[in-house]
């Protein structure tokens, strides 16, 4: 199952020729990934049914969510929309302390034909905020994660 | 008459003090500007009525809309939130060919209390994208922003 | 008397009118202004005389430098150049717990003819980490920035 | 044969972890490219001798040079340093109208010990800002890149 995570673009996230940065889909990667798997600290948000979202972000949490790694295929330039872009979101792998986020961003919703702009796949260490060391996936996060499992993401080029 | 902006926050527009960045509230405001004043390039939503959207910003523009001035105050951090920020935008100034926008920046609706993070003020110039010079205001531009007219913001210092 | 900051650009300050963009600019007196005021790790970077350095940001630290005011003025528009940016930096004001920093952005060092690009005003509040409140400008800090009071920047419009 | 070009953090790179941002890096990989690749304006600069540099990238240019690809694993967070990272550059592949360049970020210059933070690849391809379409490598650039041709960076993970 995939998560389908609406993402909005800001008119700076172009760069001078005129489309979106490629450092700067790494943010909107980062951005779609919050929204899919951090609790909110909005309870009736959360109880509306975002059941990805069992990792704690609120200031003073005790895991830190380090990036250890990152690929990116970059399919064709994208252009300002205002609206959000669609971005398809699955796991690829649950490992014992770090997890795999697979991605494909596509453009808005309702905007014909429907274009594949970036694949993309994201290496997660789940860290213990005080030691700074990698801390074991807990059984409600792998329960949580397991429904968006799939095949990793097929690039391209490699 | 003020327009109500929804802006939503990035993780990424907090800095390392864990509050948005001053800088990026410059980002934000320019999102939400360009959200009120720009012409949308999909129909069916100017149709809808973003009656304040006039100019015209798809590529190959005759416009360009410059920034001359900025006046921002901060008045509280602001934390991430997932739910967009609640600007409040409004004109204070029609000019010859530049106009001036002020801002209240507020927290998420439906968040309470309500907290007013910010205020700011800018002067923005039309300017044609050939010459570089600016132009006049066209008839247009002035009778769809003249019912957001009103009196220039109240910054706390001066 | 003034400081000279060599502040250096990157690609990515520029946005889609390929000049840097309003918002970017924070960012680059925010550079300048850490380079001027905050004590380096590096004990021999400090010891050659950046005598301004008296701000401990290292982490952990117990002072926040929070930004409570910025006002800009763009009077021309910067395009990419390689070699970084001169900033004059200097002091307007002097307060309890606050001051004022002002700048003047010019072309880089030895591009003829020098332009303005640039002019602005931080009020930076000095804030207590622990409690948020701010916090008393230490002798030490007060004798450091003394030298570098000066007028207020003059902008043209207000 | 490998570059180094120190590459300059800014502040605001770090975020709400005070760490380098992991999308942030791409932006100083670029930087640490366009150094290394992009002819520069200032043809003092060019004629002391980058020789790497025959890529025209002054406004008008005919030439965009767009990211295919990019891989990058992140091996230790990175603090604020206020000298420049120490980046290493260089090419594992020329093409018929892409090439691929390699990195390692490594802590700034003179700082013990030295720490190796970031090793990535990017896969770029020369584009004709006319058409949009690749264009051929021109001979040039070939002679100008060929003595940085080296072994592909390890990655660690794959």
């Amino acid at each position: 199952m995939r998560l389908h995570v609406p993402t909005p673009l800001r008119w700076s996230d172009l760069d001078a020729y005129g489309h979106v940065n490629n450092a700067r889909m790494l943010s909107l990667l980062e951005e779609a990934r919050i929204q899919a798997f951090w609790v909110s600290d909005d309870i009736a948000e959360h109880a509306a049914g975002a059941t990805t979202a069992v990792i704690d972000a609120s200031p003073g949490t005790r895991t830190l969510t380090l990036i250890a790694r990152q690929e990116v295929e970059y399919l064709a330039p994208i252009p300002y929309h205002r609206t959000p872009l669609d971005i398809e979101l699955w796991i690829s792998q649950l490992g014992g302390a770090s997890f795999d986020v697979c991605y494909e961003v596509y453009s808005p919703d309702g905007v014909a034909p429907r274009v594949l702009y970036t694949r993309a796949a994201t290496t997660i260490v789940l860290t213990d905020a005080q030691s700074g060391k990698p801390r074991r996936m807990t059984p409600d996060e792998r329960a949580a994660w397991s429904p968006y499992l799939g095949e990793r993401v097929a690039f391209r080029r490699r």
